[in-house]
């Protein structure tokens, strides 16, 4: 365990001095007395882990703090729950409180209509704590904001240092599945130095890396790398071996073993001359799930808002009404022009 | 580009004063002046990542150093082969030189019989830098040893450190490609402090993760995950689902299509209840070459020494005389005990 202004930390902090809007939510964080937490639908690691590691760090100094989310965590983030209470809106207004932090996204409608309203409604400051651009303009009383950071939970870090709040075992442990959630541990190309200092300070307060990773990433149920093993083997390539497309029909035999498509994805991410990797889930009623993934700077987000969906330029998605064959076609067939284009 | 001694980098060399023998051995580094550095055979990435790094470190102050390994470097290392020349030993003396340092072994013999005959006969200082625990009593005249660092590489970098040598952007990706390889990209257990906050201060130095992650990592040939898919069809459990065994028959029909099992191993060892994987794989001629992994603190490294192998306690290997079936039956009996004893 460590407080916030020890030397160690200070070579972190030094880097990243708060600017005149970061000051001024310090200072309402130093302020206030009472917290609800608030984080967006489908809460993800940076979320939950940011939320994990700012409740309990303002708890250390005398404060109230409640979770308070649209949705439930997830089963991979059920380590983060067992010592931590999220709460799921129920409804109804917000429980007392001075301030709302909102955590791991700046657009009011991600946390849920029901939940925005009530978050509207309160009487109370309103803080948003994000690493994503900002989409609208400042609707908040005070914001920490900073898009270069890798995580959320790299902000909230930086902020429990300022406040002087104590950093445990687990609220390390929360900015660490921040951090690992965020940068795909390590891998992708929003991993810098503070990322990797960080992630080496909060092993110093005790957090072990290899049940972290055993908790999100290795739980995989042991008939799956059969089913996964079934899919491979339906793999095409097209555009010269730069799109890898694989489906999912709905009569496959191991359709049901299947939970979802991350490690596929990741083996057909890894084939040296992919860029573009298509995953197309037959669903019932005639609709196919897309997911489509970008190692390069392929665009995968405006090919599947072609399809109605959106997402980010590495990571998207879509849902899409057709037969499997005919939806696609008609997927590689827009897949095929983006390449063209370049 | 840094030099050694700078302040930012003394609170990672502060923790690691180096004993009398590390001194002794800083002393040989710095006093001598033409370096032969030898590999062992199939070089891997800590391997080659840190002769890289202590080449051109040492060539920084002035040295004359050339690599000389029993094998070359394998198609994923092709990047660090671009700028630094890994000579293959062809037989004969070696060139003229003061100091022989062997990196990433300390056992003679796995260099390689002609090489480690070489090795000997020159009339030079042998120095040891290697992580790995000693396994014979000191044959070398001074050694930089440290069982507890998670990579040679990292190694390497505290001698660069305390030498003053200059860490550029490539000596600097040599140490990188150590630290990620020899940790399973920060996921093993040996990640820790010392790990994250040197690959911190790499990053620092120019180096890009995300480059290195697609060298090693996503060279995959586009073959391989239907062959990946066939194989992992055969996956088989045992001991309650906590002993995973995978092999690979000479006449599989994907066998040329796969070119190592370090993809089948990390999808078997994702499975939540799997904490030991065996991988089998028929070579001509009656033997078969085994992989073990460890997800826990069962020993894989005792059941490789029970066949003849050796290696680490969660990643070890042997080669083993026999058929694929009788090897197969006595791998899983002796594997079975492992549970037992526990």
């Amino acid at each position: 365990m460590i407080r916030g202004h020890s030397n160690e930390s200070m070579t972190t902090t030094a880097q990243k001095t708060p600017d005149a809007d970061q000051d001024r939510a310090l200072d309402l964080l130093r302020e206030a007395h009472s917290f609800v937490l608030v984080g967006h639908q489908r809460p993800d690691g940076d979320c939950l882990g940011g939320q994990t590691a700012l409740a309990r760090g303002l708890r250390s100094l005398g404060k109230e703090v409640r979770i308070l989310n649209p949705d439930p965590p997830g089963r991979t983030f059920g380590y983060l729950a067992e010592t931590t209470l999220f709460e799921v809106y129920q409804g109804g207004e917000l429980p007392a409180h001075d301030v709302v932090c909102l955590l791991d996204f700046n657009e009011p409608s991600r946390c849920g209509p029901e939940l925005q309203e009530a978050v509207r409604r309160a009487p109370s400051r309103k803080l948003v704590i994000d690493h994503h651009p900002p989409l609208t303009g400042p609707w908040w009383d005070e914001a920490f904001l900073d898009p270069r950071a890798s995580a959320t939970g790299l902000l909230v870090y930086r902020i429990l240092l300022a406040l002087g709040a104590k950093i445990d075992r687990e609220t390390a442990r929360g900015i660490f599945t921040s951090i690992v959630t965020d940068t795909g541990w390590f891998r992708y190309s929003n991993t810098d130095t503070e990322t990797l200092e960080v992630a080496s300070e909060l092993l110093r307060c005790g957090v072990n890396p290899t049940e972290v990773y055993g908790a999100i990433y290795q739980r995989m149920p042991a008939t799956e790398p059969r089913a996964l093993g079934a899919m491979l083997q339906r793999v095409e390539y097209y555009c010269d071996g730069r799109l890898a497309v694989l489906d999912h029909p709905l009569d496959a035999g191991y359709a049901n073993d299947l939970s979802d498509s991350d490690a596929a994805l990741d083996i057909l991410r890894s084939v040296e001359d992919v860029e573009v990797v298509l995953y197309l889930k037959e669903l019932e009623g005639g609709i196919c799930k897309l997911s489509a993934r970008s190692k390069t700077d392929y665009d995968v987000c405006r090919l599947a808002a072609e399809f109605g969906g959106g997402g980010h330029v590495k990571a998207s998605g879509a849902t899409i009404r057709g037969t499997l064959a005919d939806v696609r076609r008609r997927l590689i067939e827009a897949a095929s022009k983006g390449f063209q284009v370049r």
